[in-house]
């Protein structure tokens, strides 16, 4: 059977994630094997459970809820688009999937590894990345690197506490599944990065 | 601290479900110690996440897809209304639970009874039922006894073999949880099922 390999790409807020997967886009640009998606969201049904998720007259929703949701629409991209294109033989790069889930819910909301880990497999049905790219610089030096007058206040309004441990989460995912997930240093310019994340890429047989 | 009774009422397509549930809202009426409650829904969210699961638009949903967003919606409920009303004291009566996705989709649709159970258990976060009625008919029974000329084509319509499968599941659920499931024999008339369904209330200390 032909199977393509499936790749996540992880990290916390303003270490240039986007900038990243928008720089592997034009790498990949007219490769129709390359498939880019994003989480939450990516199929009709998603969208429908992502607009429930972000919708701000929800902001009642309990913690248990809003996990059960976020894995409700992956195992709809799972299923409907992911593992379709993976038997194709496509190359997957998605942009956040289970480990954002843990280390934003399961650690930093303190819902609990265990069990957001359990609601994982049972959204992908044992499907998990070949691997995945964690962009990483500590939530402090990324707001700092930014700079300007207002990264104090920014970070203050952002929950420094929240993300220190939305970090520390990702961390002990790195720790826990060394094989899987690789860590790039994200502290340097974009293109630099994006030079070590395509590396990467190619090391592991990705591209 | 005070604690409410929490009581769910169970059954397959035809048993007259509706009717028993409307008979114990007569019973009850006017008063505000018992609260009655339908699954899916009861709350915004919770209503929300309901009609994305009906909407014939969403048929390509994948099961598993289908079962995290039920664990969803009643993960809101259980925080948002169950929880505080049983701690207020209240008796809770709610039509379908927890044993329904355990019936329709663990047993019937083949998802499996462990990972449902896993899922009841993580979006109920540890409340259980005090009292499971279950309005014990099986379906050719339940389909024969409304009888008429359209009875068997009603029936075909209906998919026998798999409302078959759902009683399958109760009855397993019924002899696995024989302390919390009360099997209430659901072929007689309406009224005598409502007095032994009452009968049962009383003598397990719910009203």
């Amino acid at each position: 059977m032909s199977k393509g390999k499936f790749i996540t790409i992880e990290g916390c807020e303003g270490v240039g994630k986007t900038t990243q997967v928008d720089l592997l886009k034009q790498a990949f640009a007219g490769r129709e094997d390359v498939l880019f998606l994003r989480e939450p969201g990516g199929t009709a049904i998603s969208e429908q459970i992502r607009r429930i998720i972000l919708d701000v007259k929800n902001e009642g929703m309990s913690g248990i809820c809003e996990v059960l949701l976020y894995s409700a629409s992956r195992a709809q991209l799972v299923e409907e688009v992911i593992k379709p294109a993976l038997r194709e033989g496509k190359t997957v790069i998605c942009d956040r999937f289970t480990d954002s889930t843990l280390a934003y819910q399961g650690y930093a909301r303190g819902l609990g590894a265990d069990m957001v880990e359990t609601l994982s497999d049972i959204a992908c049905g044992g499907l998990k990345p070949d691997l995945t790219v964690f962009l990483d610089l500590d939530p402090v030096s990324a707001f700092k690197r930014k700079g300007g007058a207002d990264s104090k206040d920014r970070l203050e309004q952002a929950g420094i506490q929240f993300h220190a441990k939305v970090y520390e989460g990702y961390k002990r995912i790195a720790e826990r599944y060394p094989e899987r997930v690789a860590c790039v240093p994200a502290g340097e310019g974009a293109q630099r990065v994006h030079e070590l994340v395509m590396q990467l890429l190619k090391e592991r047989g990705a591209i």
